[in-house]
């Protein structure tokens, strides 16, 4: 048996590429993708064993394009990672700060420093990638540019980090979602928690449910959650895009679809839904604890 | 008195100027900026009376920054409009579709055009405006290139649109909101209506609440809507920032502030929220009932 191949978006060195580290160790195939887009599709297509791509990140908010493809592809949520993002100011070998006149970075990370990059006074340029705007200002020799990337981005292309740590939030931190072919297998719970009635606190669940456009709907989908007192842990709307002003609802919670419990608020949510789609059950990651 | 005076993100010619039309008919002051933040800023600082800024589009969803500006600024909501979004392919005059390379547009736009693009074949290229990338495409005289905007832009510019309606969804349409400093002035409602149970239908308020970290406490807030069968037109969340993974919650409903079920349901969620802000109330745009 070969390598497990992952597919994550961006060059490597990206912070997606540091989840699957994190996530899966280092004796794994990454294989880089232009877009959230290309991760699903070359997963669906089986060139891929898993993707890995952000959903959330804890100052910027939710990765749009991630929920659209979630509601879109017929792929299972099998895994979350939650990673620290510690952003770096990087350039090339004979740069110095105060040279600096441009920086380059995906939107989410220029978003996630804006007090820093606005300090500097710097102009700020979108690219579609943190670490693969540090591998462009290696190949085109950018003087007077610095990319916004991970200490690893710097150290594969042989970079200089001119700044450490220049993310305004000290907790920045993103979430990211490991997708599949198959459910994961379901897991037996190391230690079921009184204190949550049953529902394995190890675990978590995530769906996209639509309800009628009346009013109380989405109320009434939330009480079959609460009355089973399961713990929501995000819900986000998304436009239908068809429809304008009706959403899908994307939720997770605590708990494991084959936990009787959670069956039971499956059944009951499909009654009161127009729409329901489970993505799958998966460990919590360890860094989500609060 | 001179002319009402009010700030939009954007060069001349930008929807969002397109939606003070709408609105305030064109006996306006309209003053263009390059942030939705500084259209708040100005308008805090009273530099102009009115800003009117994005808050949701029908299929790539809602604009996190203005969600974020209305958390953090003291103005108030006092308006909304509902601006049917008819995107153009826009170029120099002598160009030909067939000679584009290159489009220039907000990602927004980008996004709401991506099977037009991807079809096209050409290699889109984020702006931070739809008018801007007209008016530079005219200014630079770019050969090869074109705009996404809007029609009034191409006849602001002087420049040709080679194709309209190039939005992927028939029914793209962007909801702005008008902030100012003060509430808007109460109104009495037109009509009374018995199925909303006295509420008037011609109003929605916004506000923003968070809950505790509890389980059902979302659920718990929610109840004292669904009670009082005050239907929600749309809710989002937005990280706190500070907190990874609690998250504000902004919703839309149907009713007046000042309407006695409406006060009697703002100070029941005074008491199960955490934290409450109250944005205004304000007529509902005639584009958005349903």
């Amino acid at each position: 048996m070969g390598k497990l191949t992952i597919g994550f978006q961006g060059e490597h060195g990206a912070y997606s590429e540091e989840a699957i580290y994190k996530q899966f160790g280092r004796e794994v195939k990454t294989v880089p993708t232009v877009s959230i887009r290309e991760v699903f599709s070359l997963t669906e297509a089986g060139s891929v064993d898993l993707g890995v791509v952000p959903v959330e990140n804890s100052v910027e908010g939710s990765i749009n394009e991630t929920y659209d493809m979630l509601l879109s592809s017929n792929l299972k949520v099998v895994g979350e990672v939650v990673l620290r993002v510690v952003h770096c100011l990087i350039a090339l070998r004979a740069a110095k700060l105060g040279g600096i006149k441009v920086v380059y970075s995906h939107p989410q990370a220029l978003a996630q420093c804006r007090n820093f990059v606005t300090a500097l006074g710097v102009e700020p340029i979108v690219t579609y990638d943190t670490a693969g705007s540090v591998k462009m200002i290696k190949e085109r020799r950018l003087e007077g540019a610095a990319a916004i990337a991970g200490e690893r981005a710097a150290q594969i292309y042989g970079l200089k980090v001119l700044k450490k740590g220049i993310e305004d939030y000290s907790t920045n931190s993103t979430r990211f979602l490991v997708v599949a072919r198959e459910s994961a297998e379901p897991e037996r719970p190391k230690r079921p928690s009184a204190r949550r009635g049953g529902v394995s606190y190890g675990s978590k669940t995530s769906l996209i449910f639509a309800v009628p456009h009346t009013p109380g709907s989405l109320y009434n989908a939330l009480e079959v959650f609460a009355r089973a007192k399961i713990n929501l842990t995000k819900i986000e709307s998304r436009p239908t895009k068809e429809r304008p002003w009706e959403y899908y609802f994307f939720v997770d919670f605590e708990g494991r679809r084959d936990d009787p419990k959670v069956v039971e608020v499956l059944s009951e949510l499909a009654r009161k839904t127009a729409f329901l789609k489970v993505l799958g059950s998966y460990p919590r990651s360890k860094a989500d604890r609060p």
